[in-house]
């Protein structure tokens, strides 16, 4: 195996079980649904349940071996549909893996030997349809859509708090904007979703180690986090390492970028031992099999690369097939012309050959092999701005109406279909991407990159466009695609992707905050509560990086003791707010139990004189912790 | 002086010029009135002007002497208004050093022989009002409104740009949501706003070394960052290298929230050596002068102390004056209680003696003092949420009304004020938050911290803020206190600083261009059209961070020669989508010259053809660079 020294080590950090937290399970009604949840203990008894993604990997009791992959539970749903078949798949053929020489294909076989995974692959049987789509619109609750139901309501152990304060209830009610997010989430409520077309579930048949989660506006906002190797980067462990460690952070999906070489069995490595959802850009992988020149892909070619991706489990293609000829000439006049990789491959496919885009006068047939595997479509915005300069112009606005276009046709099929979305986008025009979007697609969920909200934070686009994020987020978006602090600059490193990660988790829990999703404050309650009543430990432990938070506390108050303190470092034992507060409140709590008659009778005067000698220790020295 | 051995290091690192950067100066029609810009030289000639408040550190041809202070070319014009007079001033105590042993004086003593600023202060004359409100109302347009407006309006070098493209400025077009935002900021302009009270110009007369700026929803968003020593923190001239990094890295105004002991020679140093505005918190000082016992605080010392400050040339107080004894019970039932330390030690006051907050009943005192300094009010929101759970409550509300009311008052007497505001509010109550402001306040300046829009992001709390920020700064908040990544945890070091600045730059230019602020976007264009022409280099350096997007280009691509490549690591030379747009552009423009008569002769196939002939050399190998 290519990998490195380090790897084991590497893995076993990516791997490390937050502190404080446990694997829990939420049994299903439907035989086989068991979903994973992070349960985080509190030090005064409480527990707060999280949505996780990371997988196994965060079980220690898991055993992984990344040369194995991971467990199949979905295989057997998948099988009792009995609607597909097992066949025995498209011959595997050098140029896959971008080879062209003997050196290349020595490394290969090598590094094959180590993990090819020997597997058939499934496909519908003549005729059927097997996209969650298909059965949601027949009526049929799949296993995958009440295991989404389940992890999408958690444990619910807010319910009793949120139940009891109606004032606050009231008062911090979210505004959904147009979104209609149940209080509890029934399997048949995502079925409906689905048949409406307002979500997905993406889910390969022949990804049958994902754990499913659904994508849409009446659902969690999620994150997708993008890895993949090129010419002069990592190696294929180094990318399972970077999947892992991106579930750790909090990636919903992972897309794999890759380019270069190695490109085939990359992608067997990282779909084998991924429990989500995996994304891919197919033209990528065209291209490299006509040695990079636009020109020279044909539909030929590219139909062969999404029978190979989609027979190896990828769960979600983009598709750039509203890069119409008509549209190119509207993005002469740009500031930054065409910067999505895939829409500038296919504009300058469409001016060589002057023709219309081979991927939308070839969409129905897409459709068929979507469908036959259930992979669904992330319509790629070719034209989507580069710039603020560039946002909501005609060529972005002409390419969105096209992709509403496609959408109907995909729906007609029953294949399952998310738009995806800017780029860069000032605050004030993000509303009308989404309104626009919400039109022309007839809500198919959004899935958008930030937006930039400004273009001149380079080494810091990850904060400059999760402001956009949290806002398109609030809007309807249903799925964010991280940007890291590199974007523009270079390729995301280990640390990049964890700080673009939690930029973007950030940016999804505070939309779905605003838009009120039931118990979306959970966890910032508990945390404040902690903060109150100087949990510390429970503070950093229910944190989107605990490690950070205390790390970044004992910078100042290394001593363990002080993860006791009634204090911070920040106004010290003599001045914390939160101490004085807890003071005032125990003072106006004994004044509240007062009748009218007897505050009169005692007086200020004795009540101010009470309180004095009540609160001679107020302050708590810092030897007495 | 109780400098480290690094210092003169670290304030070398502070005073660096950006590069590619030269100060530059606009001279205004008043005497003394020269403004500093900072102009950016690009590789194509061009130049970028941009708002500076680094003051004289960044210009390489300043003498910097901390010890002496800096050059105060505003003080003649203060003298030249003849309504003030300079006087023996208040007798030094040792207490205002917090002096209360024979060490701890021997140990000031050495640092005021270093430092101590010889200086008398200066006041109003007797039934004189020096204020800038005053002045404005007045009809008189002082050097200092003159100032703002050149500042406010840079350069203009895109004023041709932006009006060779009606179309991109109409699509773009901000929103100023209640604002209104003149093309050209003249003096008159600026008069008009600081009269209305829609503005302050925070500069006492006795800080003439400071560079005039306004804090207004009609003028830029500003930042401020707090800096400040603790019991076990930094020493003075650590202080002011901390001032001098926190205005290299955009803080417009610095508030000086020292604790401990040597808090007024501290207060000399940074003031001495501020060109920005500096604000302080006068209780902590006074509680500090009643040895840390909040119910001994007395309106004499309070008083004392405003005196103390003002007469050091502090240009903004937060007065806590809405803090009022019928709210405090409202906090009972907060899941976070108080969390502004001067709000929790004025409730701590107010319940200890039953009597109401001493700054609300000698209010109109206050504004006495203020008037005879122009000091501006900042007035606190002691009762401001520390959590989700307690946004936009009763307590919060009531207070904020009661800031209304003093606000009236504070006019009443022509003294500049503005309005402190959250806080931890989610995305869908900001909105409610500035309507609230912008009713009760009449529009005087919201000066918000963040707010978090999340509370469970701690170590990233500069993010979860910046959200917030953008959003209330589109919405109308006038300056936006930074957040750092130790909120909730600890104390901020130099990197903690820069980080927190960073995020609120990002925040406050994303409110500019949204509210359409004029040029705004200048910035941005620049970096975009340089991103879209390879030339790295003006990338770097009109990045809000130029070392870091260098860096971070570097690690991938560290040569030298690469700074010229016609791509970047993330898509290597082959794929790079900026190069393919410039083939299409080129192309796409030879079209367009044709009629439709010539493309209809010439015919589809030959265009093709045509453009593969020129295309052979569409992609630039690598080591043709």
């Amino acid at each position: 195996m290519n990998a490195p020294e380090s790897f084991d080590t590497l893995l076993a950090a990516s791997r490390e079980p937050f502190p404080a937290s446990r694997k829990v399970h939420v049994d299903g009604a439907l035989p086989g649904v068991r979903v994973p949840m992070r349960e985080v203990a509190l030090s005064n008894g409480e527990t707060v349940t999280l949505y996780d993604c990371s997988g196994p990997y965060s079980d220690p009791a898991a055993v992984i071996d990344i040369r194995q992959g991971l467990d199949a539970p979905r295989a057997a749903w998948v099988e009792a549909r009995g609607d597909t078949e097992s066949y025995t798949g498209r011959a595997p053929q050098p140029i896959d893996d971008g080879v062209r020489s003997a050196t290349q294909a020595e490394r290969l076989s090598a590094l094959q030997a180590e993990g090819l995974f020997k597997r058939t692959p499934r496909r519908a049987k003549s005729g059927a349809n097997v996209t969650q789509m298909h059965y949601a619109r027949r009526g049929i609750v799949t296993p995958e859509m009440e295991y989404v139901a389940l992890r999408e309501n958690g444990k619910r152990e807010w319910t009793e708090a949120y139940a009891a304060d109606a004032e606050r209830e009231a008062r911090l009610a979210g505004q959904p904007r147009g979104a209609a997010i149940p209080r509890l989430i029934t399997p048949e409520f995502v079925r409906q979703e689905v048949a409406r077309g307002r979500a997905i579930i993406p889910a390969n048949i022949n990804h049958p180690e994902v754990e499913p989660m659904a994508i849409g506006r009446n659902f969690k906002v999620k994150v997708n986090a993008n890895i993949g190797n090129s010419a002069v980067s990592s190696g294929i462990a180094e990318e399972v390492d970077k999947l892992v460690w991106s579930l750790r952070w909090g990636a919903d999906t992972v897309m794999d970028l890759s380019t270069g070489t190695q490109i085939h069995t990359t992608r067997d490595w990282i779909i084998r031992n991924s429990p989500v959802p995996i994304g891919t850009v197919p033209i990528y992988q065209a291209l490299e099999k006509v040695g990079g020149i636009a020109e020279e892909l044909t539909w030929a070619v590219f139909r062969d690369t999404l029978i190979e991706q989609a027979e190896q489990g990828v769960d979600y293609f983009t598709i750039h097939a509203g890069v119409r000829l008509p549209f190119i000439p509207l993005t002469v006049k740009r500031r930054t012309g065409i910067v999505s990789r895939g829409g500038s491959i296919l504009a300058k496919w469409c001016i060589s050959h002057h023709r219309e885009n081979f991927l939308y006068t070839h969409f129905e047939e897409i459709c068929e092999i979507m469908k036959a595997y259930d992979v669904s479509f992330s319509l790629g915005d070719g034209l989507r701005p580069g710039s603020l300069s560039d946002a909501n112009d005609e060529a972005q606005m002409a390419e969105l109406r096209t992709l509403g276009e496609l959408t109907q046709i995909a729906w007609k099929h029953d294949v399952q279909t998310m738009i995806e979305g800017p780029g860069h986008v000032p605050m004030h025009l993000i509303q009308a991407n989404m309104d626009e979007q919400l039109k022309h697609c007839d809500e198919a969920p959004f899935y958008t990159l930030g937006p930039l909200t400004i273009d001149c934070a380079p080494g810091y686009d990850h904060i400059a466009s999760a402001i956009g994020a949290a806002m398109i987020g609030w809007m309807g978006t249903a799925m964010l695609c991280y940007v890291t602090p590199k974007e523009h600059l270079g390729l995301p490193n280990r640390d990049d992707v964890k700080q673009g990660l939690i930029a973007y988790r950030i940016a999804a829990h505070a939309a779905d905050i605003a838009k009120g999703h039931p118990g979306a404050r959970a966890r910032d309650d508990a945390i404040s509560a902690a903060r109150f009543e100087f949990r510390w430990q429970d503070q950093f432990n229910l944190g989107l990086d605990p490690d950070t938070a205390r790390e970044f506390h004992d910078e100042t108050l290394p001593k363990d003791s002080m993860k006791h303190a009634h204090f911070c470092s920040m106004c010290g034992p003599k001045f914390c707010s939160m101490k004085i507060t807890q003071d005032v409140r125990a003072f106006a709590e004994a004044q509240a139990t007062l009748s009218d008659e007897e505050q009169r009778q005692r007086g200020m005067a004795e009540k101010s004189a009470e309180f004095r000698a009540a609160g001679s220790e107020l302050y708590i020295p810092i030897k007495a912790q």
